[in-house]
């Protein structure tokens, strides 16, 4: 079942059934005059939203009113130009999408966009759009900013309306959004972050060591290389270990959670509609249906402790760097094993926010063999307009190749 | 006389003499919140304005006053975060700069970032600032913003006020700047253009086969494929021939009485201080001090006559397509005469805006080989705002791969 086959060379950012013309902003406001391109899974009034699966879309029922993050940008005066693309149910990091075709990734020729907000980034990074709107449940903005050389955002967990959106993994899913430039990054934030954040001045950089052994080293070099550029503009970073028991307990106990509340929103869609899947989507919306008992509770006890270790450090005035990917982006035509063991891979790194429902925001700072990416800097629970002040601040250190 | 071995690895976007704090733009405004990089040709209040060259910066007044086009900006809300290095005197559309460094072309490994607005592209197209402010002479937004993937325009002659920023060749002259996306690019245009614009509907549509002729194969095919693309957002394109004799002749006119302006804003300077030069602008600076007589005399004929059957073309509803830039970046490391090649090519497409005094923006429609190329829209004297319209309505368009 090649399903790719049909569209080989689809690498469109935008979905076959996408709307006929632009939705006007409102005439003034902060955003006004700025287009936006909406994932497809936020509900546009008059369309079906379809979730990067055909079968979903000709089922859904047409959306009677606009997604609460929709409008607020509607309001602020963006126009949406277009629907994009992403990975099936949200359910994937890679941006590959068996049935639309992979949106272009301009920043790295013959490489995945990332995902599953894949065709927000390849919108804005191609320049088709000002502003992308995605989503982020398990690193589905930040793996796409990071591959697209652009800023991305996962918000404070519970911070940003996702009414008439899909859910996907609602203990861990969030509003996200791209831009090209770090100021209008900050612009979108002010519109859409509606409850009331936590001020406090930045103090403490520390940078989480297991998080850096991830990376492939040229990543790594990088990152240390754009911290010691901002050395100027932050607080001297200490190094510190997570983790103890290593990362990979948390990214297991994310996996096993997101599979239970995944099944819980689409498995009675998928016994009855029985759907077709994508490679890869298609095992791990199995895997959703087994899910439960013992392992699922002793992932909620994993869960639960390491929310509580990572509070500790998550206190207003700390910033946590990480890589925000452990690589540039992976080439479209790399095998499921490649695949599979980048996703292991991020997903260690990804699972810090997750579990703590902390902030995170990639800054892109350079280029590894010509290929994006990005640093990660994670904040403290409704430090999310200190992170965007941050992003601006260093947004000048932007620019480092590395071979 | 190697002085690029001076600053082997230097790539930044910013000069030395960097501002030490960023300028604060107005707290409301249509640019609110957002960033601006500077190419070092524009005075900054307190700062010496450098043109890329160490002589003339270290001759310079320190500036009493912003430039115009800065405090405009400044009082639509942008803030200023740093000076950018250019091509020494604004002379060369490569982007390599012999004393500070070549700024770094995020978007093509190992490729020049165009000039002569070199850094304020290369500040944009990786990330770190919002917006760049540039100028155009013969090429020197247009250029860099194909080789950088950037919206990027040269306005009207004359519609920008050029106050307090070093003139190159006044006749030739414009503001220009680059965005990443297209909302933000009209709203730039929306506060930088003073004079009162020339509004038609887009009617006309006319291909410049000849200046299509220029451009590498690979170029034509990805710009044929975006107009192909574009179909339905535009009226059906015509193709026309808009230089019978050949480009050639305009573009030589061009450079003679460039070089004529130039040697009058810089001729006394260059016999008093003996700065030294870069290669290639070295040769070019020389060659300014022997141009006149008949030869100029011929330029100046030629210029009027191509100017009458340009604006002939350029009347309010028509749009003139051509390429932006003949070809991808070169690569940093091609040699003086691949260069020269280039120069000579591209010029011949500049020339046509040039010598209308027409505005012309690129639309970063996709890449060759990884790398961005653009199309070039030429509209009529006043059409700025036609432009930046549909600069926006075709930008969906943008993400087109060309192996």
């Amino acid at each position: 079942m090649n399903i790719a086959a049909r569209n080989p060379t689809t690498r469109s950012a935008f979905v076959p059934h996408d709307i006929k013309a632009p939705i006007r902003g409102a005439a003034s406001g902060p955003l006004a005059g700025l287009t936006l391109a909406v994932k497809d899974m936020y509900d546009l009034t008059g369309e079906r939203t379809g979730g990067g699966n055909p079968t979903w879309l000709a089922n859904a029922p047409v959306a009677t009113g606009n997604a609460a993050a929709v409008q607020k940008l509607l309001d602020a005066g963006a126009s949406v130009i277009g629907k994009t693309v992403c990975d099936e149910f949200f359910y994937s990091v890679i941006g590959i999408n068996a049935h639309y075709g992979t949106p272009v990734n301009v920043r790295a020729k013959g490489r995945v966009p990332g995902g599953s907000s894949s065709g927000s980034a390849s919108a804005v990074a191609s320049g088709a759009a000002d502003i992308g709107l995605g989503s982020d449940t398990g690193g589905s903005v930040r793996v796409p900013a990071s591959f697209c050389g652009l800023y991305g955002i996962r918000p404070t967990h519970g911070r940003i309306d996702l009414s008439d959106a899909m859910p996907m993994s609602p203990t861990f899913d969030t509003v996200g959004w791209f831009t090209a430039g770090p100021g209008l990054f900050r612009k979108v934030g002010h519109v859409l972050l509606d409850s009331a954040g936590v001020p406090a001045e930045v103090t403490d950089v520390v940078v989480l060591e297991d998080a850096f052994a991830e990376a492939d080293p040229a990543v790594a070099a990088l990152l240390d290389a754009a911290l010691r550029a901002m050395a100027g503009d932050l607080p001297t970073p200490r190094r510190e270990t997570i983790a103890p028991a290593g990362l990979d307990s948390w990214r297991d106990a994310v996996r096993l959670i997101q599979a239970s509340e995944i099944w819980e929103n689409f498995g009675a869609f998928v016994q009855q509609k029985k759907p077709t899947f994508g490679p890869g989507v298609r095992e791990r919306m199995e895997f959703t249906a087994t899910v439960g008992g013992e392992a699922l509770a002793r992932a909620q006890e994993t869960r639960l402790a390491a929310r509580d270790l990572i509070r500790t450090l998550a206190v207003p005035g700390t910033v946590m760097v990480c890589p925000t990917a452990v690589s540039i982006a992976p080439r479209i035509d790399a095998s499921a094993e490649e695949l599979e063991n980048f996703r292991v891979r991020v997903q260690r790194i990804t699972a810090i926010a997750g579990i703590g429902g902390l902030p995170q925001i990639n800054i892109p700072v350079g280029t590894v063999e010509g290929c994006p990416a990005g640093l990660g800097l994670i904040g403290w629970p409704g430090g999310d307009e200190a992170l965007l002040d941050l992003a601006v601040t260093l947004s000048r250190h932007c620019g480092i190749e590395m071979e």
